[in-house]
């Protein structure tokens, strides 16, 4: 079993240190430790404002997580481009020297960095690029899921509008109804969470709907219910090749839209607008029917991230949402994924 | 200068041979023979029932072609999935030998392939893979592009509709006409062509809009017409992504709609067909204005793929493709392009 320490420096709050939290809130296995000198002293659920992460304590550097006795170090970021911050070069150093395996979701591999190979080989200390693309490269062959299996793939707005969470919550839920259920992870945070998936903005875009197609077809082989994680936005101008590739890969039965109440540009792209939820909702049901018009693909519920909200203004929010697009809607996190997930059951009875 | 011979082994024809084709059709380096030996003896019009290729010979294997005193060997077949056909080995070997560069644009790289890096070494010939990705990286930023120059994408129904044709003679066209014009190359035929562009298709899949911005950028600086090669179809299940890269990346002015007469599935997926003209000219439009909504992009013309009707089906094709969307139409290869550029001409003066 790994214990975790997370390397968050400067970024350990909700939006560019949502793969440390995923991990802390979602993983098996246990986090003991997370370095963030600007917030060191209090405990993750203090830090986030958040009902988990009680008793894992923030600490200013390396050095004091060592006291924790982790025996793995998580980069627990996703920035911008994915380059890796130089000021924590040697906190890395630093964990490999005490014997620690090393995490990363960054798009630069750190397998591939001379130094920190060189002092993990003569530590004999792994170094999991989490992001590496398998060496296999597949075109989409369009080929049926196996009847009687429910593939439903998050979309959203933008990035950073809680698909990974909805995913997860969902497979939760049905798992509690007892269902046969999968979670598929498409990114770095999901494949940490879960142990295994693609890293889908990693593929080379000519294979990148053949290895999710070739993915998903396995999941849904031995599974009843299978969430896919979904990826940026196809109204997002630099990633909605990704976005496409997830969608034509995965070639769903149902969608969930997530979206960050409140947003009304990309993040990053003040003069990119989002369109409205009826119009983004429309748009990418229209990408199934491109290829697959003789059974279209449905958006049967909306999930919306209302964690800068308090209740009143979230369940009004929800609300809002609702009546914008007659479908219903929540926020998982906060009310759970129950309502989502009747809507999509009562979805595929009909 | 390059005297080219090209490899195109059992399938020097207009499908699988489109890059050999493509080089000998618009190249600026002379083609002095093709390899195929199922059409040796015959000359390249002959073998394509092409108005060019007078003279051009197709031989045997390697040894024949150097007696036409070839300085470089050119692969010119592009096959699904794009890896190097076994029985070529020895022949690029043997080019290797008698001194000549090698130009590949398959999938897998030459210059990575140990036995002929280290005869390439060794003779100090040049191995170019035409579809190795630059090691830069980047996001789109959604930038404009210069005031007063014109963006036109080529999109299509399919893969093979002629979408490198068309732009390359369309900025034929424009320059005949004392335009200020450039052809943007985007796979590796256009970029054996053009001595420059991007192989979309190998660029990962976050980055694809933004190299693509970058490159367009650049050419719309210093160009008031600026046509860019397009790739796959919004409608096709594996190549999807690659397109709605190339949409959002170029985020063109206008699009010109191509297609091969009378296709009526995608080619190689029977199970999936082809919607109709209007539909897919209706999508591809719609994809720019999910970034782009106050600034509408739409299809101004569509280029018919002929060459294998006779003159009177092709008028008929073309009459039919006319009246069914209300838009110019043509087949440039065998009417020109005067037709799509009076349209997009008259479009951009409106």
């Amino acid at each position: 079993m790994r214990r975790i320490a997370i390397l968050a420096e400067g970024a350990f709050e909700w939006h560019y240190g949502k793969t440390g939290i995923g991990v802390i809130h979602y993983g098996k296995d246990p986090v003991v430790a997370v370095i963030d000198s600007t917030q060191a002293g209090q405990d993750v659920s203090q830090a986030l404002g958040a009902s988990f992460g009680q008793g894992i304590p923030i600490v200013r550097n390396i050095h004091e997580a060592l006291a924790y006795q982790p025996n793995a170090l998580l980069i627990g970021i996703a920035p911008m481009g994915g380059a890796l911050p130089k000021a924590w070069r040697w906190q890395l150093l630093a964990a490999i020297e005490a014997g620690l395996e090393i995490i990363s979701g960054l798009h630069m591999f750190l397998a591939d960095d001379e130094e920190l190979k060189a002092a993990a080989d003569k530590r004999g200390v792994a170094i999991w690029d989490v992001r590496r693309p398998p060496d296999k490269n597949r075109v989409a062959e369009f080929l049926p899921h196996r009847p009687g299996s429910h593939t439903v793939l998050m979309v959203g707005s933008d990035c950073a509008t809680g698909k990974m969470t909805v995913a997860l919550e969902l497979d939760r839920e049905a798992q509690r109804r007892g269902l046969k259920s999968a979670f598929v992870a498409t990114g770095q945070t999901g494949i940490m969470i879960s142990g295994n998936g693609l890293p889908v903005d990693r593929i080379i875009s000519d294979f990148v709907a053949g290895m999710v197609e070739e993915m998903v077809l396995d999941f849904t082989t031995t599974n009843d219910w299978v969430f896919v994680e979904g990826q940026g936005a196809l109204n997002h101008p630099g990633y909605s090749p990704v976005t496409l590739g997830l969608i034509h890969g995965s070639m769903p039965d149902a969608m969930i839209f997530c979206h960050k109440a409140g947003s009304t540009t990309i993040e990053g792209y003040d003069n990119c607008p989002l369109p409205s939820l009826a119009r983004m909702i429309q748009f990418n049901e229209d990408t199934v029917s491109w290829v697959r018009p003789e059974r279209p693909c449905k958006v049967v519920g909306l999930a919306l991230m209302t964690h800068h909200l308090n209740d009143q203004e979230a369940r009004k929010a929800v609300k809002r949402a609702k009546d914008e697009t007659g479908l219903p809607a929540t926020d998982v996190v906060r009310f759970g994924a129950g309502v989502l997930m009747d809507a999509l059951s009562k979805y595929f009875a009909l």
